[in-house]
């Protein structure tokens, strides 16, 4: 059976989630991140067996997180590296980051802490409002229908119960 | 074959996605910050399958983000409602929701918008560090070994060369 795909679903949450799918690929973004390049690099770090790597690879390059450049010819080998939009995913990982050290970590601590090198300090995300840098909690955030959301279905009551004014 | 479990793996990310499991579970999540509580309600806005909803949510109260509430008895029906540790979710949530918007939203846009109250503003979610408040980004952000990185793997040469000193 072919599981429900997301893609389509009219909300930016359910889009991501279903492109990264399983850990690997938050795994090989991490990695990425780290400034490993080589399919080689990936499996060594990883330990994650041969097929699911070449699948995730070539995941992150259909969806342009990631570009292959050569690096030889005769055989062709290649370099993944992160694009713009790769790049930007480490806002996300970052706060998962965080979430999981706050909550999945247990007594042994945090697997990994970061250093924010513009202060020097060993620290972690946060998440803040954009537009005037206060956090923004499930409290002072509301959704609204925006643009791209169906016609449709945003009349329906339980859409229109869902978002605020 | 079982798939890999990424529950002890010393990542926070791994940890995390793994626990997310499909785009459904963050999916639920979302309603829930809506204020949707009752399976039913889950069931007609999300269009979920039912036994699908009974295990994303079984998951969720045992991972202790979500905790039932009986609302009656004979026959005894629950309210899910978010833990603290599931409300601190809403961070990650913000931050997928914002990079789907960016860069899987297309010519539509964002189907979703967020109003920030404390501002007033349509904004979405920005990731600083929490001690000075800048942005983190790729290129200031630096991880570390922490306290939890198992000790035999963290003296390995691709560990060592992953992690900034």
């Amino acid at each position: 059976m072919r599981r429900t795909s997301f893609a389509q679903w009219p909300s930016s949450i359910a889009r991501t989630t279903d492109l990264l799918g399983d850990a690997w690929t938050p795994l090989v973004l991490s990695e990425a991140f780290c400034g490993i390049r080589r399919f080689s690099a990936f499996q060594e770090t990883l330990g994650i067996p041969r097929n699911t790597l070449t699948d995730r690879l070539r995941r992150l390059v259909e969806e342009a997180l990631l570009e292959k450049r050569p690096y030889q010819t005769r055989p062709v080998r290649y370099d993944y590296v992160l694009t713009e939009k790769g790049r930007d995913f480490h806002g996300v990982l970052l706060v998962m980051n965080r979430w999981g050290d706050r909550w999945l970590a247990g007594e042994a601590g945090p697997p990994m802490v970061m250093r924010h090198d513009d202060c020097g300090r060993q620290s972690h995300a946060e998440v803040v409002c954009a537009a005037c840098g206060e956090p923004m909690t499930p409290d002072n955030t509301q959704p609204l229908t925006g643009p791209g959301y169906p016609v449709r279905p945003a009349e329906r009551p339980d859409a229109r119960a869902r978002f605020a004014d």
